[in-house]
């Protein structure tokens, strides 16, 4: 039920002739309440694209009650005309969400069936698709009118849907507190980034939680989740996720609680994108641990994720330990180069940082590969997800202009 | 005439036995004097290989008499075995060398006719070829021997030939000063790195230079030819550059007359090993210009380079500056990400961070590609030379073990 599985939300999926494809490509994801708490984390990348620099101003207020998503289009690279366009999309979701009605949502902090009056400063907006294009306004003005109409407190599949890209399946979760429950969904099959993985996610929960708790429990979410995702090393212009609360199960979990579920959720999406990355063959789990600190255990897993001759054997079914260590020997991270063990599914091919157990034994045939990287340097450790480099990939990234 | 292109020096390249093919497989270049002052710059990852641990501590010294190189293992990742077995082979070099007739290099300092008597402590090592395997020393000594036997004053290209790996042609060059000359040689096709871009390289000369002079030269050269390089972003174990002066010209050019000769030459060498890089399409040399800082504009075009999104889109050919703008915004170099200038083949397709020339009147379907990005934010500037990301490329790196 992705989004829509905690009580106070709506949302929808619809076609405005964004995607050439006729596919679904405007979601809208609305909150209900009674409360509009809201938390939001965006790409490091420094040429951010129009709707993460509006929604940026949107999540200083910390209050939410609706967010506008498209595909088709990232609206980045498009100076202050793009600006203007994320800005009107705003302006056009709230007038057209004021006063509509909300009948389907009979659990909503009744003002008389009707949602409240709100402004575009409580609109967040999220874009995907190709960079340097302005969006094409006559089309996605009135999508979004048909997106109001289409609400509906079962939306949240056809929501999953309209944000796909070059996803081949929509991503959705649903993880249920003690009486109240937190739902998502996320895109991004391409772009997956060092310092944050999706390209668009959007969490809702109707526990009562205020901004700052939902602040603190999405970026530790975020932590552990997306940001340790890296299937190509590339840094979108356009990530962002959002946290919604409508506080519609009126139970407060702790801080703890909530951010163990919110937690789950983000993890559970992660995975499903590196599942679905372009052209992937293999999903890899890389297991850094024996490290003097978690930071070294990550950027240890990262240099390795992002290692193209590691990535390329992979593909190929080569257990080529040699490569991970050479990548290993390109970090920071407090280890002996004589001390490290690497295990690939299982199979201690390097021990001490020379030739251990015979690789042949190595079966890379499945499509999930476990690797394990022990520095001997300390108690700590990470794991960080990826994928191969397959011809797919380049095929896929090469043919198209995303 | 590669190495052997300035006077004093004789080179050789045999058949040992190490690759399956039956191509040459082991080089020995020579310094017949009369001095033998040399410099060396060796790969930034600290899992060095063996020869890298062992040419560090022969370069120390200022002196080297000889270099033996081999492709077919790079006896990295092997433990003090490993590096048991370059001492080995640099004992076994000395020896052989120790007293062996020089005739054919008559201009040599006169010993009689023989090569000097020298220990083991002269002779640099370079190895490449797989990670993580003990190199044949039973087929790798009887080399050296063919190698001693074989040493001519025309063996340069030999030489060349081989210390190939994957590599489809020998990289040579030769500079001519006035009245003295530098020549080198270079293998390097994949694992072109970010710190340091060649596999193996031996630059030669007749100057009359120290060592403190050879090394200000190399580091120079190096910082702004191999360092310059970056293919696929991964930093090998075993990557040396090597200088040697015989003096045996008699003529001491400066500093700077010598630092220029030996930058022309490496940056020959460098764009030969991007010509050839492994399945590369395309070669591409990204111009980032209007920096605050040459660090910036370094950082800046490295970004670009190692973007698998740039350089996929390079291989469909498809002027996606979009990709190109995102990558830059990666970076922490001083820009305004609305002040940012971007051409591809001399077509401005972004002005000011926002879509500007119309992208169709990009011509891609030559080799060579040329981006340039004014960043607007300072005087400085630096050339990054990089290729695209091909089928080729993964299927050479997946389909063998290298």
């Amino acid at each position: 039920m992705s989004v829509t599985a905690p009580r106070g939300f709506r949302a929808s999926g619809v076609v405005a002739g964004l995607k050439s494809s006729g596919a679904r490509d405007v979601a809208l994801v609305v909150n209900d309440g009674p409360a509009a708490a809201a938390a939001g984390v965006f790409t490091a990348n420094r040429v951010k694209a129009a709707p993460v620099l509006w929604s940026q101003q949107v999540l200083r207020g910390g209050l939410v009650r609706a967010v506008v998503l498209n595909s088709g289009g990232a609206n980045a690279c498009t100076g202050a005309p793009g600006f203007q366009d994320s800005h009107a999309t705003a302006e056009h979701a709230a007038a057209a969400l004021s006063g509509s009605a909300v009948a389907a949502a009979p659990e909503a902090a009744g003002t008389g069936g009707r949602f409240p009056s709100i402004g575009a400063g409580e609109v967040a907006i999220c874009s995907t698709g190709l960079i340097g294009e302005r969006l094409p306004m006559d089309r996605l003005l009135p999508g979004v009118d048909a997106a109001v109409v289409g609400l509906a407190i079962d939306g949240g599949p056809a929501a999953a849907e309209a944000i796909m890209t070059t996803d081949t399946r929509p991503k959705t979760t649903v993880v249920t507190g003690a009486g109240w429950t937190v739902g998502g969904m996320a895109k991004g099959a391409g772009m997956l980034a060092p310092a944050l993985a999706t390209m668009l996610s959007v969490i809702t929960t109707d526990a009562v939680a205020g901004p700052a708790v939902l602040d603190e429990a999405l970026r530790a979410a975020c932590r552990v989740s997306f940001e340790r995702v890296d299937s190509d090393g590339c840094l979108s212009t356009n990530d962002t996720v959002l946290l919604l609360a409508s506080g519609a199960s009126g139970i407060a979990p702790t801080q703890a609680e909530l951010t163990a579920a919110v937690t789950q959720a983000c993890r559970d999406l992660a995975r499903q994108l590196i599942a679905d990355a372009e052209g992937a063959s293999k999903e890899v789990a890389i297991e850094v641990v024996g490290a003097g600190a978690e930071d070294d255990a990550v950027e240890v897993g990262r240099a390795v994720a992002r290692n193209s001759l590691v990535k390329t054997a992979l593909f190929g079914n080569d257990p080529n330990w040699g490569r991970i260590l050479a990548a290993v020997g390109t970090t920071t991270a407090a280890f002996d180069p004589d001390g490290i063990d690497v295990a690939v599914n299982g199979v201690w091919v390097c021990r001490s940082g020379a030739a251990a157990e015979d690789r042949s034994k190595v079966d890379l045939s499945g499509r999930q590969v476990t690797i394990q990287i022990d520095l001997h340097a300390g108690p700590d450790e990470a794991t960080i997800w990826t994928n191969d480099l397959s011809h797919a990939y380049v095929h896929e990234n090469s043919a198209y202009s995303t």
